[in-house]
């Protein structure tokens, strides 16, 4: 089994079709069942006391699972998240990045599930732990039209 | 048992604690185990296709259970999430706002339990479903230096 | 919409395909989108203390979320628990009874998610409260060679 | 920091305070922030079809977890489940034992959060996924009294 989109792929593909998230997050290793992303924290994602808010650490795990899963069946499918669960263990370090690491445990014809491990850089102990299972909707029957149109 | 703060007293205290989101959510009622808060969907909540993105959705659930919990502790506490539980059911309808039913399952001494139902408004399908748990700090000896000055 | 099985027919097919449970857990209700089902709790359900075990009160949950889809689609199809997320709140009543009241929030044509409140018969709180995801199976093209024979 | 309970330690415990389920469930290797715990599937822990029931894979899982707790702060503390969240991905090996593999995530003076992978034995792809929170009570007074008599 191969990488269909790698780190480079899959930013340049959430810079054109989620363009509100793309400045901040960012895909920086892919591999079969392993993909790491970064959350650039600015002042839109904190909360008081300098933490991280929790809809920030969800949008990152949630883009972290999904380019996972784009990575390995291409963007041509249209995955949507059915569930999430997470649990906040730690607070953020102030002033650094988030960093997801994201395993794919399951890539199935109609789910996948994969979970991820939210660390404040440079950190040990992780921040948040996240799992996620997503709909993979059913192949077209023909190549035309393709959604995002790549 | 009462409530300790209602509505206006509950979105007074998002507007000075938590301006960058006050905007757009607000608490609508308040009863002792039960709360509505309504999400005003705008541009930047949602996703190609408009639908309101995961993490806006996260964000409401979580506003109304924090406010579900302040309702009857008062804005003393600094109540955290640990663990959130969702499932993303039904696509939003466009152009709708949303609205998050919200009911207090359990408020023990140091963990609160509360789920949610989020509908578009007007619609009767849910669109999500969300279970959060909250730790409650233990409270302080003296109610010198409270959190918020309120 | 109509309901396709009973309490009692849902008790039938229980008593039928998994006899080693259906001594203890039967249906008692059965509405369009809610169902209470019952766990009879006896020595093997019980942890040191007096309390019913956590995979009991599990299993009660599914059977009951199993049986509210089952309701609807009939025992032909084979549908399988994907995702279960549980919250454990208060002990259970000694010498009690639970009951577990399910409610039907989506029923797809692959996806079905549901939840249930476990209360302590003739109490108010609830016990736990529990979420599950079924992965319906798709249609078989003819409907020979029903699974269950019925 | 160190492990209190070794596996050996841990496996007395369970057949002294849990001798209903001390048959079937065992700990096989116990570090810092990592155990592996084995169920002998036997026929009360199947469905038909030979695939091992949800709630044999909820009761081992919650055992690993709850041993890796005790591992690390002794069999004194009465610590309880309060959330769990499992994902079923794979229908298990039949015939086969099933391994969890838990790691501890966190163990804070009140909460501890850990994850577990299910593996049939011998397969590469694990069957489930879960996690779950621990509400550990605090501390007695003295060292008097203490709950398991060990």
């Amino acid at each position: 089994m191969t990488v269909m989109m790698d780190a480079e792929a899959l930013n340049a593909f959430l810079a054109r079709d989620f363009p509100q998230v793309a400045g901040s997050y960012r895909v920086e290793q892919v591999e079969e069942t392993r993909l790491v992303a970064r959350l650039v924290t600015e002042e839109e994602h904190l909360r008081p006391g300098g933490t991280v808010s929790g809809p920030s650490m969800f949008a990152l795990a949630d883009l972290a699972i999904y380019c996972a899963i784009l990575a390995r069946i291409g963007p041509v499918a249209l995955a949507v998240t059915t569930n999430a669960s997470i649990d906040f263990m730690r607070k953020p370090a102030a002033g650094r990045d988030l960093l997801a690491e994201c395993r794919l445990l399951k890539l199935g014809r109609v789910l996948a599930v994969a979970e991820v491990l939210i660390f404040s850089e440079g950190q040990v102990e992780p921040v948040a732990r996240c799992s996620m299972t997503y709909s993979i909707p059913p192949k077209p029957r023909e190549s035309v039209g393709v959604r995002y149109g790549i």
